[in-house]
C-alpha cells in the first residue's frame, strides 16, 4: 500500500465533470489499496477572473487582500471535489492552506512555507477519510492568508509529499509528461520516461511548461519522486527522480525555446574594474533578472557589454542602463526583443566533451548566427534572431538524435 | 465619535460598482470621525450560483464541504471591499469567520455562535483599520469552516456590534426601512420611523423579508440598537429600538401577507385525550413547523383537528398524517394549499381590546370569510382564502388608520 500525493492543476478540474473523473480516478487508486492525499488548484480560468475583478479596482490592489481574494479559487475547487467523492461513498474532507496549517512568511502573493504540520492530515488518513488541500495557499503568522506565487499548487503537493514521506508525488497536468522538445515547435519530439531533477530544474527554467522551477527544487532537496502525467489523455508519464535512478542516460534530454527574452548592449564603455557592476546594480535593485552576460576584448580601453533580460522588464532596464550610460559616459545603448535563447539540456554535457561544438554546427549547417553564448554543467544555450528559434529547436533536436524514429514504410 | 457596525447585503454588493459605492458610503462615516466595522453578504446571486454547482453534483451534499463552498463567497466580497477602500486612501483589512474568529456550534449549513473574541478586531481598529468581516459564516472547534443559516450576515453583524458595545448596527439593504405593509400590495403603505424589537420580530416572523427573526432576537438580547436603511436610495431609515424607546406608538404597527402556508384537516377523529399529540408527534419528528392549531367542539365524541404548515413541507405532512389517520381511524384528511395567512402587528394590542374585533368588522365589510383565527399579545392572524390575500391587507391596513394620507387636491 503506497501513500501518494495527487495534484490537480487548473486544466484537470476545469468543470464540474473534470471533477468528477478526477473522483474517478482517486477512485481506481483507492481500489488499489493506496492512500491518496489531493490537492487541487482553482477551476480552469478561476484565477484569472479573480485577478480581473481585482485589477478593475486598481493596478496595484493591497497584496494582502489579493490574496485572500484568489485564495477563494483553490478553496472552491477542494469543497467541490471533496462533495464528490462523498457522493461516491468515500469520507472525504477539503482544507484550506489556513486549516491545516501550512504556515508561511508575510510576503504575499510570493510567500515561502516556514513550517506544514502534519497532525491533522495524519488524523484524517487514520480515519480513512480522503483529504483535499486547496493548493497554493497558506496562512501567516497573524493569521493572514498568503499565496505562494507561480507553481503554487504544485509547491503544495511536493511539500505535503515530503513531510508525510510519501511514496510519490503525481502531477496531473493537461500534458502527458514532458518531451525532448514542444511538440508543436518539433513534432517527432520523444516522450521522457525519466529524467533527473537537475535535467528538470534546466528545462523548466528555460521555459519548459510542465513544472516550475520551485517545486522541483523543494522535489530534490527532499528526494520526493515525481511523476508528471495526463488526468485525462494516455498512460504515459515521466518520472523525476535523483540522477542516480535515471538509467536510460542520453547526453542531451530536451531542447528548449525561450522567446520573452531581450538583449541590452552598452557600446564603448571605460573598461576599468566596477564598471559591470556599476551598470547591473540598478538591475538587481530593481529585481530584474539579468541572465547571459558577455563583455567582449577591449581595445585603447573601451569594451562593450551585452545581457539578456525577460522582455517583460525591458521598458524599466532601458530606463535604467541609459541613466547609467550617460553617468559613465557610453557612447550608446542598444535594445533589442527580437530574440530567442535554444537550450540544450543534459546531465551527460559535463562529462561529454565537444556537444557544445555539435550545437554549434547544427545551426551553422542552418546558416543560423549565434549572437550570445553561454554554458553550464546542464546546459548550453544560444541566443540567436527570433525568426531562427524554431528551426534552430528542430536542428539542434535532429542533431543529438532526439527525433522519434519515423515509421518504417508500409512494405506493399 | 461613534463606533458603528455596518452590514451590507448582497444586492449592496451586487457588483464592483455596487461596492465602490458602498466604500464612498464608508468614506462619509470616517469623515464624520465614526469607527466602522463593516460585515458584507456574498456579492448578488454568489451564494445561488455555489449552491447551484453542489446540487449539480448530488442532491444530498456534504455539509461541512458546502459550508466550505459557500463561505467563499463572502471572502471574495469582503476582500473586494477592503482592496477597494485601500485604493481610496483608508487602512482595511478583511476577515473571514475563521480569523476573528467566529466560534460556533459544529451543526453545518446552521450553526450558532458559541465565542467571538474581539481582540483582533479592536487591535485593526486601534491601528485605524476598517475591518471588513465576511458574514454568515465561523468556524467550529475542530476547525471546520461553518455557516450561520438564513439571514447569517445580519447575524454576525448584531453579535458583533453587542460584543464590540457598538453603539448601533446598521442593516443596509434594498429597501430603504420597514413599512407598514409590503408597498407592492398597498400602495399608501406608511414608512415607520421607529418600532421595538417585538413588533419586528412578530413582522419578520410573519413573512416581511426585511431581516431574520433570529439576528432581531439577538439584538432584542443584547440591546443593540438596529438601523434598516437602503444603501442606494434615499435617506429614509427604520429604528428597531426597545420598547420604552419606541414613543409615537400607534395600536398596530404594521400588517403581513403569508403565502407560503397550508392548511391539514382530519375529518372524524376520536375525541379522546392525547389524541392531538399522536397526530403531530410525527410532524415534530420530522421537524415541520406547525403553526395554527384548531380543534373544533366535539360531537358524538368525534372531532374535527384543522393545523397549518409551510407549504414547502406539505407533501411530506400529507404522507405522515395519512399514516396517523389509518391508525386512528379518521374519516378523512384534507389538505388546502389554497389559503394565507393576514396579520396585524403591534405592541398595542395586548392594551386595547377591541382591536381583533377591528379587524374582523374589516374583513366582513369585504366579504371575506376567516377560516381559522389566532392571536397573541402582539398580533392577530386570519387564515383567508388566497385570492382574497391582497384586499385583506388593504382592507386591515385602512382600518386601523395606517393609510399614508392623501395630498389635498390641487387647489386650482
Amino acid at each position: 500500500m503506497a501513500l501518494i500525493v495527487q495534484k490537480y492543476g487548473g486544466t484537470s478540474v476545469a468543470s464540474l465533470d473534470h471533477i468528477r473523473k478526477v473522483a474517478m480516478n482517486v477512485n481506481i487508486n483507492r481500489e488499489k489499496g493506496n492512500q491518496v492525499v489531493l490537492v487541487v488548484s482553482a477551476m480552469g480560468d478561476q484565477t484569472d477572473q479573480l485577478i480581473a475583478m481585482a485589477s478593475e479596482i486598481t493596478s496595484s490592489p493591497s497584496l494582502r487582500e489579493q490574496d485572500a481574494l484568489l485564495a477563494t479559487g483553490e478553496q472552491v475547487c477542494a469543497a467541490l471535489l471533496a462533495m464528490t467523492l462523498e457522493s461516491m461513498g468515500h469520507k472525504a474532507k477539503s482544507y484550506t492552506g489556513s486549516q491545516l496549517p501550512l504556515m508561511t512568511d508575510n510576503v504575499h502573493t510570493k510567500a515561502r512555507i516556514v513550517d506544514l504540520p502534519t497532525g491533522t492530515l495524519l488524523q484524517a488518513l487514520s480515519e480513512g477519510v480522503i483529504p483535499v488541500i486547496a493548493g497554493f495557499q497558506g496562512a501567516a503568522e497573524d493569521g493572514s492568508i498568503t499565496t505562494l506565487g507561480r507553481g503554487g499548487s504544485d509547491t503544495t503537493a511536493v511539500a505535503l509529499a515530503a513531510k508525510l514521506e510519501a511514496d510519490y508525488c503525481e502531477i496531473y497536468t493537461d500534458v502527458d509528461g514532458v518531451y525532448t522538445a514542444d511538440p508543436n515547435i518539433c513534432p517527432r519530439a520523444l516522450h521522457i520516461k525519466k529524467m533527473s531533477y537537475q535535467e528538470m530544474l534546466e528545462l523548466a527554467g528555460l521555459g519548459a511548461k510542465v513544472m516550475h522551477v520551485r517545486s522541483v527544487e523543494l522535489a530534490q532537496k527532499y528526494q520526493v519522486p515525481l511523476v508528471v502525467k495526463s488526468t485525462f489523455k494516455g498512460n504515459k508519464q515521466t518520472w523525476i527522480i535523483n540522477e542516480e535512478g535515471v538509467m536510460e542516460n542520453s547526453i542531451i534530454k530536451g531542447v528548449t525555446l525561450e522567446k520573452d527574452v531581450s538583449k541590452v548592449s552598452l557600446i564603448r564603455i571605460p573598461d576599468r574594474p566596477g564598471i559591470a557592476h556599476q551598470i547591473l546594480a540598478p538591475l538587481a535593485e530593481a529585481a530584474i533578472n539579468v541572465d547571459m552576460i558577455i563583455q567582449n576584448v577591449s581595445i585603447d580601453n573601451y569594451a562593450d557589454l551585452t545581457f539578456t533580460i525577460p522582455t517583460t522588464d525591458l521598458g524599466k532596464a532601458s530606463e535604467l542602463v541609459n541613466q547609467v550610460a550617460r553617468e559613465i559616459g557610453a557612447l550608446e545603448v542598444r535594445a533589442n526583443n527580437n530574440i530567442v535563447k535554444v537550450s540544450a539540456v543534459g546531465i551527460g554535457i559535463k562529462t561529454n566533451p565537444g556537444v557544445a561544438a555539435r550545437m554549434f554546427k547544427a545551426l551553422s549547417a542552418e546558416n543560423i548566427n549565434i549572437q550570445m553564448i553561454s554554458t553550464s554543467e546542464y546546459r548550453i544555450s544560444c541566443v540567436i534572431e527570433e525568426k531562427y528559434g524554431e528551426l534552430a529547436v528542430r536542428a539542434v533536436h535532429h542533431t543529438f538524435g532526439l527525433d522519434e524514429p519515423k515509421e518504417p514504410a508500409p512494405s506493399e
